[in-house]
């Protein structure tokens, strides 16, 4: 017993602590949208990436609040979970920790749009009607709200990172909305690439960073979700301290 | 290790094999509708139900095919898995056996609609665009399929059974559907009731059979899907047996 508290002590002595102090807030998995109370709109997403996200900053030290769609995953260790289902709860979520969240990643696949009415009840198929046509209205974006500028100083803009989960265009598209959404870093996914991406424990991801409009790209190497998280956390804390000192 | 032997060898001696011979085919959980690569139509189904009568088939010496959407669950043993995501491939993997299936089960929460044209690549958010208009067209009928008559006898027409999950009127609708596809038996489960149905463990269930447009209902206390699914599987095998001798 004495062996394994003096082995545990040297184990996580080795694991430097450079996110303490640092609050992050996380997003992760799908939303659903619901059209009655059995039906749902949703997205393709196991949630691995951002629970790999979650429990990487919290092993540097951070303080982690997850904010997570439904997925069947364990909240990590050191890591506060909070359960959403649709896109509006995952917005008042991530906005009530937008004041004290430093760094916000967005790694959840929101859904874009959502049922303009949903039904109270199971809606009914119709012998007579071959087609339906479902009204939906767009969904609030999350992401942007959390980097929307600020000179309100009690609720300040966080660092954020988003996620660019494309089928082509991948590096195009990803880049595009790291100007426009006004990020600071957007990481690109090829999801069109069946080997990664969705359900798999792989991942392979380009890392775009943004400071006054010039853009920094890096390709990381294909690894585990795990792997990739703590590296991706690592490169994004340096360029976040990077930012403040500058 | 003897003892161990003993004691399987007493214990499996106890579970009598009154479905040794019998074929069952038992959909289990949702399907998914793609909208385009990422983005997709579905129903809540945790999958639990349908193979908890797979395991209960399976244990009272039945061979069984379980055909399942998309769920986080593992093959029950001594059952045999076939993994769909849609409608139409779960329709497939059905017809497939309809010609070698004694007892038919449609357990699964099937999508009625998909969309007219699912999109090859991802389906780009319009800035310009609040409203999005989702074409849907109906899906095939599964049970009504393996349901219907036919007078082939290469391809004889299964036990069919099917399930009804709904939000209100529960007990109207059941017995509606069972008449109007000619089913032999339904399951009816109110899953407008938060502690039973969707993700639960628990359900409760009320079993209508049909024989020449009579009706007998029995209401099965709540329990575990777990033995709900053994008690369902006994009933309709009771059942299947009365009206083979009829």
């Amino acid at each position: 017993e004495l062996f394994n508290w003096v082995e545990d002590f040297f184990q996580k002595g080795e694991v430097s602590q450079p996110a303490a102090g640092l609050r992050f807030t996380i997003t992760a998995g799908p939303t659903q949208e619901p059209l009655d109370p059995v039906r749902y709109l949703s997205n393709h997403s196991s949630g691995k990436m951002g629970y790999a996200l979650a429990a990487a900053a919290a092993e540097l030290g951070a303080e982690v609040q997850l904010i997570s769609g439904p997925v069947n995953l364990a909240i990590p260790a050191g890591v506060n979970g909070t359960q959403v289902t649709t896109a509006k709860q995952m917005l008042e979520a991530c906005e009530s920790r937008r004041s004290t969240t430093d760094i916000f990643i967005a790694c959840a696949a929101v859904a874009d749009y959502r049922a303009a009415t949903p039904a109270d009840q199971k809606i009914k198929k119709q012998a007579n009607q071959d087609e339906l046509v479902l009204k939906l209205v767009k969904n609030p974006d999350i992401l942007a709200n959390m980097a929307k500028a600020t000179t309100d100083k009690n609720n300040p803009r966080p660092f954020c990172v988003g996620f660019a989960a494309e089928t082509q265009q991948v590096e195009d598209y990803a880049q595009d909305k790291l100007l426009r959404k006004n990020l600071d870093a957007i990481v690109a996914n090829d999801v069109s690439d069946n080997s990664i991406g969705f359900g798999s424990d792989e991942n392979r991801v380009i890392l775009f960073t943004q400071h006054k409009q010039t853009i920094q790209r890096e390709a990381l190497p294909q690894g585990s979700k795990l792997a990739l998280g703590r590296q991706l956390i690592e490169k994004l804390l340096a360029f976040y301290k990077e930012q403040k000192t500058l």
